[in-house]
């Protein structure tokens, strides 16, 4: 069934086909960089240097101190770190979280550790409204703010630097969640708190990065741990690894996104023609590689399970997982079909000729799932 | 100074060298596990059957089901998931968590989250009273008992069949850490909830495990994850590395353990040797390769550093780190000088000629720290 040679990977928002110099990067650290970088002898020294390394490239990237970036666990992790710690550095100025609707889950749900927090509505592209936005962070006893600089699940672009500008004047830190984005398009940098997440840009997954201002506190959220934001540290291999590819995918960051965007120009013009369908998300305000649709009449998973059979893995939302099988929050946010949603996610190696394969298989796949449960002739 | 080819790394015990079947394991599971096994198409399933093998072979080597190991992103992970969650499970039988008073740090401060917990002391050598342990679970309230199989600073097994038999019979199930023994002895299948650590056996870091007999209830610690104890996930690759590299030390586990026994009787009568000297931890109910020893006039970090510049790399109890120079808390419990302190964990690798050359330049190097200190003709 599965044609391993021909398989075309457009699921790669959140996990994308690793990049060969991360490979090669995790290949080299694991020989030079086993060691406990807090260790005092030479092989620690060498992890350190690692770590250091990579942390410093990071930091270049995003415009920020090497000493702001740290390493976490995973893009989760950062996010929920950012929220708790950042909240609770400002206990002072309430306890009060402003966030936009369709924040990561993680997000959403740090923010509910503290109360039930603000949440900025979006239209019907998925973007929030920056007066609103505004509005809410400018209210009293708010702790936090934070807001994705594009979603990965529909790929629309959040207006960031109104966002922050709003949040400087009322003294309010801005938590951006930069995973959808960084590695993509430029990340600006207006922000006080960012998270990003490196399989997303091609690095390996199980490490996560968290920036923070040298003028934003972040709380202890527990007993004392000298790196509370990894505890227990993370892998050097890993943060190396996810420091070498985003070097490597920000050397040409404008060719890949200009390549992608006509791919996914192409790509929202074809499925439109498909009977029953919405096209999702924001189309021009959005992230180079990312294209959200729903069908009318089809269950979202079959519809995966129907393309992978013919040698295509895509998306389905938040809601494409075996684990988690509820509606997309994004999508229900945004007030469009929340079933029959299908994600795709352009690799910066994926071809014209993987675009064209997988929209001659596309309205065959979708007729075929509807035909299986009794719609015919819509 | 440091004469690359010649160095002998001394200070496996938390991160031993990584495995040579764990580095091929990374590599091959970087090309095959890179995708998210939560997905549903090709691509997520082949990461997912790479991550359920790698827990049916810790639950194999652990005497455990499959369903009952998870990975977590790392020891500290698991042990803070264990105590957090195992205690709120058991929220209506009391919140005392019952410790020994040389468990890790991670289990301390999580345990501390729930109120003071009950710490049972240790003797000289490390080791708890079983029937004060076992008098402490048997206390009103008790929600959880944490006990660990071993104590990776000075070596010294812990009486946990018996403090498991005082934990049935009082209905208080019983987190055993087992990061510092798992890869290097049997550990007894008398636990309720067990951690363990891959780097600790050669495996990886950056990944830890996590194990939960079925009986065993582990609540919600926060809003709905679909798998709370790592959050975001883990990284495929070194959960599969860990298991690789476990199998294949359980395979002579035996041998290796008699052959660095061996070693470490080696070391505890020739350091005893030297002046001003205090071998610590059991001589007889210990970890086959970890032996500790704390210098009377000697700060431990400059013999570290010493050693370090003559080749050898040790380490220095849990004062050791870059990032936390209190003196260790087990040292401390133990009653035992915790300064001038010193830790030996031998690699599955380390010759009898790395011991020599070792134990020829111990000596010597203690005389300069202390000389450089001042203290002549002890």
């Amino acid at each position: 069934m599965e044609a391993a040679g021909s398989r075309v990977h457009l699921d790669n928002g959140g996990r994308a086909v690793l990049h060969p110099l991360a490979r090669q990067a995790v290949l080299q650290a694991l020989d030079d960089g086993w060691a406990d970088p807090r260790r005092l002898h030479a092989e620690g020294r060498r992890a350190a240097r690692l770590i250091d390394g990579a942390r410093e490239a990071v930091a270049a990237v995003l415009g920020a101190r090497t000493e702001e970036v740290r390493f976490t666990p995973g893009h989760t992790a950062a996010l929920h770190r950012a929220v708790v710690a950042g909240a609770a550095g400002r206990r002072r100025a309430g306890d009060r979280i402003v966030v936009g609707a369709t924040e990561r889950a993680a997000v959403l749900h740090a923010a509910e550790l503290a109360g039930e927090p603000v949440k900025v509505p979006v239209d019907v592209l998925g973007r929030v409204d920056a007066e609103a936005f505004a509005e809410a962070v400018a209210g009293s006893g708010v702790a936090l703010a934070a807001l994705q600089h594009a979603n990965g699940e529909v790929g629309t672009v959040q207006p960031v630097e109104r966002a922050h500008e709003a949040a400087r004047a009322a003294g309010v830190p801005l938590l951006v969640d930069a995973g959808a984005s960084l590695g993509h398009v430029v990340v600006p940098g207006t922000w006080d708190l960012l998270a990003a997440d490196p399989a997303d840009w091609g690095g390996p997954s199980g490490v996560g990065v968290l920036a923070a201002r040298q003028r934003v506190r972040l709380a202890a959220t527990g007993p004392e741990d000298p790196e509370p934001w990894a505890p227990g540290g993370v892998s050097v291999p890993l943060a190396f690894a996810a420091a070498v590819a985003l070097q490597a995918v920000r050397a040409d960051l404008d060719e890949a996104a200009a390549r992608r965007r006509s791919l996914v120009d192409r790509i929202r013009a074809a499925v439109a023609d498909v009977p029953d369908v919405e096209v999702v998300g924001d189309p021009d305000g959005r992230l180079p590689h990312v294209v959200t649709f729903s069908f009318l009449y089809v269950d979202g998973e079959a519809l995966v399970t129907e393309l992978d059979r013919e040698g295509f893995a895509v998306g389905s939302g938040s809601a494409c997982t075996a684990s988690t099988l509820e509606p997309s929050h994004v999508l229900a946010a945004m007030g469009v079909l929340t079933h029959g949603n299908v994600r795709i996610a352009l690799d910066r190696t994926t071809t014209p000729d993987d675009v064209g394969r997988f929209l001659a298989v596309l309205p065959g796949a979708v007729s075929r799932v509807r035909e299986r449960l009794g719609v015919h002739g819509l």
